[in-house]
């Protein structure tokens, strides 16, 4: 009869989820949940029902891993010191076992659905819904040739499309990162509400922007064996390769295909942008030097060109990008925007693998644009900005 | 650096999911988990990672609860009976504490995201999605007066909307059960593959389908302190009722005039139905007999008229639902489709008390649709076929 009682659930909507001594519960929070609560400095307390447990940690991914403390009526709690504004992965380990917070929304992260947590940024509104109009996310569903199954993705529509009947737009193609997907950008970024209200400032063109799924098994091709091979062995480098010309493909000859018939979209190279943060901006440098007949402007969040941020292969302008920088006026001619962004508390690779990307850009005289998110880590708040500086400088 | 390592999260996608002895990964799971799996006989094995624990165990809502087996890798593994095809609810207990299963995408279900398993059923691809034309799902957000709040909300449009672009459309707004939210008859019920498919074959209409969230708080109206009322209590029904208010208001005065405003409606009774489950179908009785110069289908899945389905408050064709049985004939004119549904297998009370209603609806001679899914209890599967059934029989 669980599922009948509803009034339980109903009341329970009533007695917990008010402001205690400063904390608010969190924004993130199921409906009703007292905790997690955070106060203005961004402190958060967690609670935690698990009787029999002998330990509970709680553990986020950029941030303090804490033990949970036992109380008497089999709750285990904790008090984090301020946390960065913005969102964070958390997730909760009891006695070994790595579990979501039942009280959290869950959001797509590291491969599966993980808690949570927003942190207020004081005085900021440009990612959260205001009085403004507001643009509709649409769920489509194509199929694809390249991979041979329904594939799934998200499609921001500005708040005119509907009214403006013969009006075209110009795309965005907005890329997830590592582990997440094509659900990261509106539920953990934000994606729709930084738009609506970059529009609503006039700060932005009105545009479409496309969330695509950034994973792909070409059809026929069966999963590689990999057993036994070493991480980074030859074999599996082949497999990840396989996979990202696989994406590639899906998005250039099955994606944007769809998006331009079932869209008033502007289908030409001058109004297709395509950005992502970390994998996404890996895959987005892939895909747009590959296409620069699909693709005029071109972010990096956190991520841009994968061997030459995290591994040790130097910029060439002559050969690099599949030599697109070898004379800077033509390519500042053809693509109207390169933008490149890390945020300062990054880990040190990835913020030492931007500065000399972006420093050897300079020195070859490239034309782009370095934004570095104050005080923020390789996580969404640095993201939200990267996209609300972006945004501004497309179409 | 956990979210920079994405080779790893690639890698792992290509080492597990495949088929194993008959056993294959649940569509459920995310990207790349090998467990659950599932065989043709509706069996499913799990699998979750709990090194120190004590105890294990496996909790459907509506199916069995298994102590799971500690292995000598420090997982835990069981394999169930054959369970009921379609999507269930489960969660792991973990010495005492209850979690998802980080393996299965977690669902809005009991008031947090929980874990959900999708058994086949053999030879039914109504669900599913097929290669037809497929409608979108739109999200929007409206700013509500009543809650004094952004409200989120899905829209259904179908395949021909953006196309048709003078054609106006019936509206069935659908909801969701007590302890789920919006995105239910999207993520677990397949609503829009329903309809897909259902128009492909021509047996619906085109229809816009509306699902709102089920829950609402009367701006300016503190919750209610409840400390020390005994459950059923004066003030703890007072204030469900309150809810229910804020919800029918919200949606009569908010949520109607937006969407008549915001999409190429036909905005008449004629062309609006409703319909929900559980705790939607009590909320569609009280909303549309409140409101019958609103809406002329009326559609409850394993819910309907709480009072004379749960409680012991009899038909009365004279007085209830507002009088408005007391002449068959003008009912009949009035209300194009008064629909119940059930599964026979669902909890005695619920059973018992929806015969009972169609029954003495049937003693009132008072025409309805009476529709029973067989061998389903209180879950998925049941509202998936009643949504089947009900759309046929819409405008």
């Amino acid at each position: 009869m669980k599922r009948i009682g509803i009034a339980l659930f109903l009341l329970s909507s009533f007695c917990c989820a008010q402001a205690t001594g400063g904390f608010k519960p969190a924004f993130t929070n199921v409906w009703g949940a007292a905790y997690p609560r955070v106060d203005d400095s961004g402190k958060a307390e967690f609670r935690v029902k698990a009787p029999d447990a002998a330990t509970v940690k709680l553990n986020f991914w950029s941030g303090p891993k804490l033990d949970m403390v036992k109380q008497n009526d089999g709750f285990w709690t904790v008090t984090t010191p301020p946390l960065v504004p913005g969102f964070h992965y958390y997730t909760i380990i009891i006695d070994g076992a790595e579990f979501s917070d039942p009280a959290s929304h869950s959001f797509f992260g590291g491969g599966k659905d993980t808690s949570g947590i927003e942190i207020p940024e004081q005085g900021s509104t440009y990612y959260l819904p205001q009085p403004v109009p507001h643009g509709d996310v649409r769920e489509i569903w194509y199929s694809s040739k390249v991979t041979g199954s329904w594939r799934h993705a998200l499609i921001y529509t500005p708040p005119d499309y509907d009214t403006q009947t013969s009006k075209r737009y110009p795309v965005l193609y907005l890329q997830h990162g590592g582990g997440e997907d094509e659900t990261g950008w509106i539920r953990q970024g934000h994606a729709n509400f930084i738009l609506d209200n970059l529009l609503a400032s006039g700060s932005a063109k009105p545009m479409i922007v496309v969330m695509a799924y950034g994973y792909a098994r070409r059809s026929g091709h069966p999963d590689p064996d990999l057993t036994g091979k070493p991480f980074g062995s030859p074999e599996m480098m082949k497999a990840m390769q396989e996979m990202a010309q696989a994406f590639e493909d899906d998005l250039t000859q099955e994606l944007i295909p769809f998006v331009d018939n079932h869209f008033r979209t502007l289908a030409d190279r001058d109004h297709r942008a395509m950005a992502g943060l970390s994998m996404g901006g890996m895959q987005t440098f892939q895909v747009t030097f590959d296409h620069l007949e699909l693709f005029s402007y071109i972010g990096g969040f956190s991520g841009a060109a994968g061997p030459m941020v995290l591994g040790n292969e130097k910029l060439d302008p002559k050969t690099s990008f599949r030599g697109a920088l070898a004379d800077p006026d033509a390519f500042a001619k053809r693509v109207h925007l390169l933008w490149l962004g890390v945020g300062t508390d990054e880990p040190p690779m990835m913020k030492a693998g931007l500065e000399r990307l972006h420093t050897s850009l300079d020195e070859a005289q490239i034309k782009h644009v370095f934004y570095e998110s104050p005080g923020t880590s390789h996580e969404w708040q640095t993201w939200r900005r990267d996209l609300k500086d972006f945004a501004t400088r497309l179409f």
